[in-house]
């Protein structure tokens, strides 16, 4: 790197603030599963201003700018190019939780702040920020990709749950609501537009987020499913009946099941007549005591209902023990790179389609993929789908990858009105997916208010 | 108004479709309550494609337009100007209802579809849109402000159960996503820049919405409260005990019932002691039936619990019949202006400070206008409150409403961070705050994008 600009850094952030050391850089430089680059240095500032103190350096040394959060997405968003040429800009070090306000529920977080450490600081206080998943995001990273996870048919995305933002512009300026308000209609919203654009509108520095009560009680059950078409059923006939109390409903198939099974670390199977079509964790909670209402029983009397009635498609049911479904649950992706080459997705359909869609995925790659298997698992109550195709290497031609991925977006958005990314936003992976499908005139708007790249990617 | 026009529409939409009569058009040019102005013609397409030609055709002729939904909004957005130079382009023909789907949990509606209409058609399939007002507004203009009513503490407001939207836009060219996805990050979600823009950003002519189930029963308390304090300690107390059932949480003060029983049909006052300082209505709703769960009983113990804590400030509960507290609330503006003159604000803050809010702008308004009275209802469970100020016109300085209207949304922006607009958006009633506390990087983002004015309003 120039002196000047390394120089300029220092000076504003002070040395230590700095890493330059290759063995150091090399966790900026690799994502949690997928991206991977090479920084110029990597900046970690303390506060909001100097996050806009360093990219105004940046901006002045013709330096790119990678803002980098917990390195946990799926689209190679939060890595540097392979250039060397970038500055990570990491806001691991802006994790300060404030103005915790129970009255208001509502906490305010810097954009460093780990999910994991914000439902901490929430739980003795009987509150939790209660976006769910399988990793531990910067929050900063999950206002820029509004996650959603396995709870978000109870509590919503990340823009449902965001009362205010703070960010730093591209240019280097600053633009903060953090208010924390509820009803606010004076005009555009501007914080929406930093909502799932993975920093391109901005890079943010601090929000505040909604908080909830913590449930007094949960509940499960694992129901295995003869087929997908069961599996969306079974959730029309439950949401009526369970309303405000379904916080999950997750399915994964025989193909993701089968491939924990074989490499996973399960003592024994969860199935013993073998992994039905799906396996369907449905979880209720509920804000009151199992002595006042008992959630079990509740679940358990709904779905003896529906498997009294015509054709259920329900293999069986248990009630009660829900940990052997994330067990394996957790293990499916590790599981399925033992198996072969992995095409990971992550896309939606309205979920009313989720079976039919998975169903003509299937169709359409065994055309031009035959020894291909789609082993999905996902949040069938909102209707996103971790897609995955798995085929073994050897057997199969140079660049299939970027033709199976392109065959899936083409009957998710083309075929089933879908979304070909449903809570990862857009990166280096799926790119090409956003110059095929967003409309001329979104991308007239991005290009008027100076949006021209989403991190290394040029859109 | 000039011939071509007229002629251009008229072979555009139909002469059927043109309102010129004085008559006819007075119901155009004034609102339901607010807002007043002349039209030069009101065109009612019947498509959105004959929305779309309306809006080039006016174009070119020179003629600005303005939106019409169903005049329901309080600061003046739904009428023309007085120049009797605009063309009123009325959305109440576009009114189809179509696609639901129970499964996706959605349906598509045109932008003239009334609230109340949408829920005669799904009511018959045991759902709801849950959005709850004390108007009938059309779908379009409930996104152009972004409603929230009276159930947002559990429903969230428009822009929370919004999964797509077709717009016209200013230009006459068109954008639309019906897909009705609840998880899609895929960059910028266009659609949000036409929740509560007014209609600036482009003329809603479909949505699609998030569909709930109807609830099984509902559960009321009309609860007599010492103070504003007390009214914002026992929402904190009661929702992390009822937590997903709690619906509604309002409250009217004693100037607000006063005026109702002076002047409105009250055969008795539901106060014998008379009107507490805060006359509140807690309501719960669940999807399981009063057998499985009596939420009447839920709700008394918890109230039970509260008063027996150290100083409730509560000075009587009665649970069960709320049908009294609707009918004062549903009286309060009418009485209100027989009471002389009225300044009807919209605003919010932080929900644990509308106490101490609400007591800062009658001190402040004091100072000026000691006979002014504030009249304050609204939704404390989220912040909103309709803030009026009364006074008897005779006594009263030239200018008044404007000063005192300033005062207030200071005391609201930059006392309490709270806003000058919950949810009736921008129109010529608050444009000069609009242009006082609006940074001055949302203005400039909405003039990249082309957007100068709201409606009648230049911004």
């Amino acid at each position: 790197m120039t002196d000047a600009l390394h120089d300029a850094l220092a000076a504003a952030l002070g040395e230590d603030a700095l890493v330059t050391d290759a063995h150091d850089l090399a966790r900026y430089e690799k994502g949690w599963r997928y991206g991977e680059g090479s920084a110029r240095v990597v900046a970690r500032p303390r506060t909001h201003e100097e996050v806009a103190a360093c990219v105004r350096l940046c901006n002045e040394h013709g330096a790119r700018v990678q803002p980098a959060g917990a390195n946990t997405g799926l689209v190679g968003a939060s890595t540097p190019d392979g250039s060397g040429q970038m500055v990570v800009l990491s806001l691991e070090r802006l994790s300060r939780i404030t103005n915790i306000d129970d009255a208001n529920g509502s906490v305010e977080v810097e954009g460093g702040v780990l999910l994991s450490a914000l439902n901490e600081a929430l739980k003795e206080r009987g509150r939790t920020f209660p976006i769910d998943l399988g990793a531990d995001p910067q929050i900063g990273g999950m206002v820029a990709t509004n996650t959603g996870g396995s709870r978000l048919v109870r509590y919503g995305d990340v823009r449902a749950n965001l009362l205010g933002l703070r960010v730093v512009l591209p240019d280097g300026s600053t633009w903060s609501d953090l208010r924390g308000l509820r009803k606010n209609n004076t005009g555009l919203d501007a914080k929406q537009l930093f909502v799932g654009t993975s920093g391109a509108f901005g890079i943010v520095t601090g929000a505040v987020l909604r908080t909830w009560p913590l449930p007094r009680q949960r509940a499960g059950a694992l129901v295995e499913a003869e087929s997908g078409d069961a599996v969306v059923r079974l959730f029309e006939a439950l949401e009526p009946r369970l309303g405000e109390f379904l916080t999950a409903y997750e399915a994964m198939s025989a193909e993701a099941v089968n491939a924990v099974l074989r490499h996973g670390t399960m003592e024994r199977s969860p199935f013993p007549g073998g992994p039905p079509a799906y396996a369907v964790l449905v979880e209720l909670s509920s804000s009151i005591p199992a002595e006042t209402l008992d959630l079990e029983e509740l679940l358990g009397e709904a779905l003896v209902e529906f498997m009294e009635g015509d054709d259920p498609g329900i293999r069986d049911v248990v009630v009660g023990d829900v940990a052997d479904f994330w067990h394996v649950r957790h293990q499916i992706s590790e599981s399925l790179r033992e198996e072969g080459q992995v095409l990971g997705l992550d896309v939606s359909v309205p979920r009313s389609r989720m079976a039919e869609f998975t169903a003509e995925v299937a169709r359409r790659v065994a055309e031009v993929a035959p020894d291909a298997r789609v082993a999905d698992f996902g949040h069938w109550g909102d209707g996103g789908s971790h897609l995955n195709l798995v085929w073994d290497p050897a057997s199969a031609p140079e660049g299939r990858k970027g033709e199976l991925q392109r065959i899936a977006y083409d009957v998710c958005v083309t075929g089933f009105g879908g979304s070909y990314s449903a809570e990862h936003c857009v990166g280096p992976h799926n790119v090409e997916a956003y110059r095929e499908y967003t409309s001329p005139w979104v991308r007239e708007v991005c290009a008027r208010i100076g949006v021209e790249r989403f991190g290394t990617v040029e859109l």
